[in-house]
């Protein structure tokens, strides 16, 4: 199922894009997407029925916002330098085990929402990541198997990032990983049954129609369910947590001088297979 | 005042206690203790006023657990080496400008619950420190009036911290600090006007009864209102956020070897002055 969230900020309701093309409303349904949805193998099943019995009401999609597909996240955890071919390209040496950073869930924004260079920032990039959704309480997972079966869903994810903040001003990455609006996520939640295999995915970025990032998740160092199971070593993944696994090759930070970092009216769009596209217009916080 | 939550977590009804020591019921006032609370100037007036009237009824606090003092963190932002006397145990520079890292939410729990050691752990460690609970919306703030006007309260946080998955693991520091019970916070939410300079809190830790860190908010190298300000900088801080703003000297990490690290049975005791005391009894994860 694609699960997605419309409506304005703060007030969207839940609904469904069918296998037709046709956005239904499931606020009859259910109050919202979130992780005690995602947890309730029930009311999903439910939803799942009643789109096959062709019993949700079709909803106007026209002029409709989307939002984040999912609502109150708890964490977003990251997975930094976890492409062969971006870690190349940063000048890294490849992980021996994963990298992990830190979003703040308010950082969440909805996939063509406007996106806000901070104030002072001159080293504004693009990321497009696979972010995988947990379903189920994960601690101490021991098998790619059982990693996966605490996966709910998959959705894009922008891992907006000031590389000057990331970098340049001391400490942790997540000084550049947390400005305001740096998470679009969406717009679907597509659920795990329908990502046969998460190591096949095409990831695409474009900056003012011009391709950026031309990946795929085949080129993961650490794949999602090796990913999901080391994350539940160090911390509890909670329903509604996100897991961002990561960037492909071919950001500002890894193109030669002059690097053509984001500015206000540069539009980025991103897609992954299978899991819809996103469409940002950058503009001065 | 002294604003707390008590009773089974994920129960907690909304509490204060008063001057004369006596706990006082708040749940006919409000619904509980978070950023909604915190930025509700006319909510936080009425418990002022009804206390003052003695209006509040008496709660028994006796067998009562003691939950976070605010329910829904959003974030917990972290400055790394924030005490002199602490970055010279460690070995590090003094940083120039403020080390942000992250803990989840979800790593919350109440100032006398049990902590879990991580399965693997060889290095799990203490650290006392002031939180800063934020009241209002704060983003690119400018003066340290401005940041100071924003900070509705301080408690006391304990950072629980894995070393070696913080330092040996690869990646940032985060991999270190979001074990599940990795932040004890509480017991008490003081409010701001309660705790006149910030700068000149002793704080204390024991282990086992014997004391290790003994310090002091005036050996901060980045004081409450420049970390405040600072951090609105690269992120907006929402009612309810958490800032823990670091260590004083006297961690396990700082000591000769064998390291004191923590084990299951260990028993941490901190306190702040003004802001109360925690107790924690360590166990297995």
């Amino acid at each position: 199922m694609k699960l997605l969230r419309v409506g304005t900020a703060g007030s969207e309701r839940p609904a469904l894009l069918d296998a037709g093309g046709t956005l239904r409303d499931l606020s009859d349904l259910v109050t919202d997407i979130d992780g005690v949805l995602l947890a309730d193998d029930a009311a999903l099943g439910r939803i799942r029925s009643a789109a096959a019995a062709g019993e949700l009401p079709a909803l106007d999609a026209d002029g409709l916002r989307v939002g984040p597909p999912v609502a109150r996240v708890g964490k977003v955890v990251c997975i930094g330098l976890n492409y062969h071919d971006h870690a190349r390209e940063t000048g890294a040496e490849p992980p021996t085990e994963p990298v992990i950073f830190f979003k703040a869930a308010d950082t969440v924004v909805g996939p063509n929402d406007t996106v806000l260079v901070p104030r002072g920032s001159v080293k504004t990039d693009w990321e497009v990541e696979l972010a995988v959704v947990i379903g189920r309480t994960a601690r101490y997972l021991e098998s790619d198997e059982e990693a996966l079966a605490h996966v709910a869903g998959y959705a894009v994810a922008h891992d907006v990032s000031e590389r000057e903040f990331q970098i340049e001003r001391g400490g942790t990455w997540d000084k550049g990983k947390n400005c305001e609006t740096f998470n679009p996520l969406g717009p679907w939640l597509v659920t795990a049954d329908e990502v046969p295999d998460p190591q096949a995915l095409s990831l695409r970025l474009w900056v003012n129609g011009e391709l950026k990032q031309d990946g795929t998740t085949a080129e993961q160092i650490f794949p999602v369910a090796e990913v999901v199971r080391y994350v539940s070593r160090f911390m509890t993944l909670y329903p509604g947590d996100v897991i961002n696994t990561g960037t492909p090759a071919g950001v500002a930070l890894g193109r030669p001088e002059p690097k053509p970092f984001l500015r206000a009216g540069d539009v980025v769009e991103l897609e992954i297979e299978g899991l819809g596209r996103q469409r940002q217009v950058l503009a001065d916080a």
